[in-house]
């Protein structure tokens, strides 16, 4: 019999046993090369709810377990916090931080998320390149990125630190915005015969590179604009579309879930290696959403006769406008955010897609088609 | 700075440079261990204007690339072949074959489809193993399946027998449904001390196995009954959901574009290894479309309550009932069928969307939203 | 000032006042020309939780409110009713019927349901021409056209019979279908001049006409053919589209929320005078439903090039092949179903909405867009 | 036969013949209580392609047809208008007028409209009472509301003005916003004993009301924010129901083709009399868009727990802020707009999905279920 030698990308060859197998996307654990030392710890801010059960796990991972925290000195500012005598011992050991003056990127082992989905897409930001494991506690309903529930938080954070647990791995966006400025300067033309400088004012280009690494979504709409947006979508270089309408979402799996899921889109489970493309409010009745495979390379522009701006914002965050002669390439980072499963990375995605997102719950219901003999 | 090796599914490691990489997912190429001798042309059956390309290509691969032809019976019965005697003497080369008596699949190292994008699915049905590379001729309007128009056919054949060419690898899934009948059965119960042979009659319950490699899409549905169909589906064993519809879809990337669309569906690029799960006019508003890994198991029954039975098809092909007791499991086939690209595997899913499903193809307007200045 | 004497479909102008006002939706309410004296039971058969119901029902309308009570013959077939000596007593006074041998339409001053939707359903086909107000409980769950419960039902019958409730005008849709059959005939040919008779064997096309009141839709659809459905929709006389898909509904506001809503369809409310079409798994992405307003003349025939026949069927009932040669035709029904409400036009549609169809229920979250401050 | 004298919005007693009909939607006709004389040219500003078509349709109406032309001001700023000798004879007969400071309402019996629909929108707007019949000419593509083609404009022109024309009543929504201003007021005291008059500085709402007529829709979104918008809906006094999302349409069936479709409306033809309310990326899935009758009291505020404001315009226009407090309430108006057809309401109205929104257009396809005799 001939064997077609294809692979597909999730087909591995095993060189030991000869067969080909495809790998189990729920199979993923979380390893440790060497026990976490140092944990950063993020909390919502302004939410009073918090604040107990903050200081009970810094409490716990500062005296039970050892460990270094980290917290950003806007979370200490919080007067409840600041005030409390009691809290005062702990609070002498943490290492803190300001998010735009200190990058502890390579100083955390771990991370511990308690608040929303926000406080993981706060958690990623902070980490442009590789992400430390994540563990996400939801203290009032669970979102889809805070699988854990706060109840018995210590053994449940003893089970992580011991290397006990299930791991989903996060796609993020490697999005790099490039703007032009046009820059009046002064241009020195030689020397005349005189000794006299000759100068004249030019405009010059001036190009300014943004990077940034995203958990759910690039958007890219029409912002305060009563007008359509028109932004064109080049894939590998060619154009594919123009998209004529509110905007475009350009998401990861994980962002499947959040503002493209409102858009339209179909549901990814965050294991599938691929970015979703999702119009918002197309003019076009046939501009349904496209799923490509992770790893190409996408950049959105303003369409040529477009009249006016767009505006671009990632995970909600740094919205900022772009004109003509800017552009957002956007790809698959090679940093995918580690994020710690509550049971395991299926069992965690059907039951957040039932709470957060009501999916296909209901009460049963008879047929609304009804044959004549049951009516 | 710490390293965190985490993989994801289109990750690479590669060990000469030690660099994480992202595979392209339009890099494969068709490459022949050796020089393809033996081609399945499949041509649509009862459709005039495909006699005469038919032709021509038969007698272009026997007489000028020496190739040896494999024609199904059936398609040599039309008279308007039969009787044609400049035809004779290449059919008298060709190997002919039913497709119910003979297996072939181990026979072909290259596949030519000529006919709309059931041709394909066809193709698909013949090979339940590996696949042969498939080079698939539009004779009318593009098809999703079907890249290559057939003027010029010659270079094109020339070019993919000289290994030119780029692929596009599509999974398939392995269906095994699973019936139960009970059928009576004489049962012996032991030889009694007179000598006589004691029997009973007992329905036993006897298990019927089928098997089938699909291209597009099961479909489960509620067949002929006006009932609401009510279905469950399992994902690696567990209860993910109920179905209250007219039906559910599992469905390859390939198949994205074809009855899940219609259903509602993202459209998934064939590059991106996944399953889709589309109900067809479900009950509940909030069940949206999901996609999970490549991989993952999937079993659909009728749930427990269901009044009624349900149908489930392949490909379109080969419909059966389901009752209670059956069930049909899924997965990703470890044989995918390797289509090979016009162009490239993003260019040609991009010029098909456009074509067959007219994907966001519009004259641009004027904004619905008008300014004050402007109206 | 200038008057454009415009007059809209629900503007009215007042003789008396001299004023035009748009009529106030939720404003009709039940009169009775004189007080109600016969009362159609209807009880969903198979289903022994209705039977207490059943019997407390029939005794306080009979023996507390001196009423005729109709119920079918094969309700008291039952043997739960049929052996219960306590109730011979109120058998006794019933009125009993048969579906298919007596028509009860002129009979009936008010009718009184017990089940879900389809006990509705099937009081609708029961009545070809005008119907009386029908008040209906659930039993269980709340249907869409179920709005009362059964506790305290002695009050809300008494203050139905008083006069005491808002009414919602169900538009129904007056369907026809006509079937051509080809019929072998003996033609005679005269007399010859021998005397003798000459025949000759013709096929004769032979009409065949029906009627049906539909509540909630007609729905045109494949039937058991994996095949598309390939028919045209005609309006007033035109050709409006073609439909490639599994099929097509044409509902009523009151069946927008039934299977029009699986299929995507919007939800209108019962008291917006109009007819839906919308297309079930259309092959085409921008088939988007429409809502035409009541009193056009719909067609639906076979596609001439269509390869299989459709099936259809009405409120789920009576379903049929249509074949190349036959029609369906569809208008607005000058008999409406009237409704007794619960509240009132309004509160019942929009509770009915959350409570059969989840409609926009869900906890509340915290937004996925996050801004920088608040994470 | 008992009669059930139960009336639907459009059906009407014919009291000539005592029998109930249904108003045929296609029926309404043009007619002039006497000849128009004044007519209202609107051409689309700062589009050189319209000034020839503009300059000859003057000189038509002026000068074959002794109409009295009224023009806005800054149309005849345009320097190829203002320097074109040829045509000043024609201009010095013109009435002009300015939006802002002229009321022209009462003095015009007829509206002609060059450009795309956004003229016709700035037509509606100029009239907050009853409206003249408009005639509306697309120079480029179709758009919904401009069904006449320039050539042959004569003739077309003069069939209009003779009266021989069908009518569509596209209904308007009148909406009144009531905004809450909290303002500084220096508060007199009464007067001392000593004749000084003591004052103290108090906040006092103050309320500002405005109110428009609005032909496509109302459209209350996040503005330039990051954030969902969040306000509640009642209708008729009770809340139905509260978005979380990008916002909320309110929209006529003439809007339902505009915004709204792009929001996932199903659409209405416009001779329905309803009002639709459609939300923008819900966050709940089960939000889906729902038609109301024409006649009901619409109020949307934001939801007492919003976080931030929003914002809502009309017609694309008068873009403004919304707060707490603030209250935007919405009806049908009792002016619609007169919109003279090309052919007549049903056919316009399909050739414009066709042409605006390619609805269903597209090329015939193979079935993607296919048969295995077929395939």
């Amino acid at each position: 019999m001939k064997i077609f030698e294809h692979v597909m990308n999730n087909l591995y060859l095993n060189r030991t046993t000869g067969k080909w197998h495809i790998q189990d996307p729920a199979s993923q654990r979380l390893t440790w090369n060497k026990p976490p030392k140092s944990v950063l710890v993020i909390k919502k801010i302004r939410d009073a709810s918090l604040l107990q059960p903050f200081k009970e796990l810094c409490v716990y991972l500062t005296e039970e377990n050892n460990m270094i925290v980290y917290v950003e000195k806007k979370v200490l500012e919080d007067p409840a916090i600041a005030h409390d005598e009691n809290f005062g011992p702990v609070k002498k050991k943490f290492c803190t931080f300001s998010e735009d003056y200190d990058d502890i990127s390579n100083q955390i082992d771990f991370i511990i998320c308690l608040g929303g989905d926000g406080t993981l897409l706060y958690a990623s930001s902070l980490f442009q390149g590789s992400v430390p494991p994540v563990m996400a506690f939801h203290l009032g309903s669970l979102g889809f990125l805070t699988p854990f529930n706060f109840e018995n938080f210590q053994s449940q954070v003893t089970q992580v630190i011991e290397g006990n647990a299930a791991l989903v791995l996060r796609s993020r966006l490697k999005v790099r915005v490039v703007k032009e400025h046009r820059e009046k300067k002064v241009i020195q033309n030689g020397i005349e015969e005189n000794g006299m400088v000759p100068t004249s004012l030019e405009k010059e280009v001036v190009k300014q590179i943004m990077q940034y690494q995203v958990l759910n979504e690039v958007v890219v709409d029409r912002g305060p604009s009563s007008y359509l947006s028109n932004v064109d979508v080049y894939l590998d270089g060619h154009l594919i579309t123009t998209v004529q309408g509110d905007g475009v979402i350009v998401s990861t799996p994980t962002g499947s879930t959040a503002y493209a899921a409102a858009a339209g889109a179909s549901m990814i489970h965050p294991n599938v290696p691929a970015i979703m493309i999702t119009p918002i409010c197309p003019h076009s009745l046939s501009f349904r959403p496209i799923v490509v495979p992770a790893g190409v390379e996408l950049k959105i522009t303003l369409s040529p006769d477009a009249r006016n701006t767009a505006w671009v914002s990632f995970d909600g965050r740094k919205r900022q406008e772009i004109c003509h002669g800017d552009s957002i390439s956007i790809t698959t980072s090679c940093y995918p955010l580690p994020s710690i499963c509550f049971r395991d990375p299926v069992s965690d995605w059907f039951e957040s897609l039932a709470e957060c997102l009501h999916w296909n719950v209901r009460k049963k219901q008879n047929n609304f088609a009804v044959e004549e003999e049951e009516f």
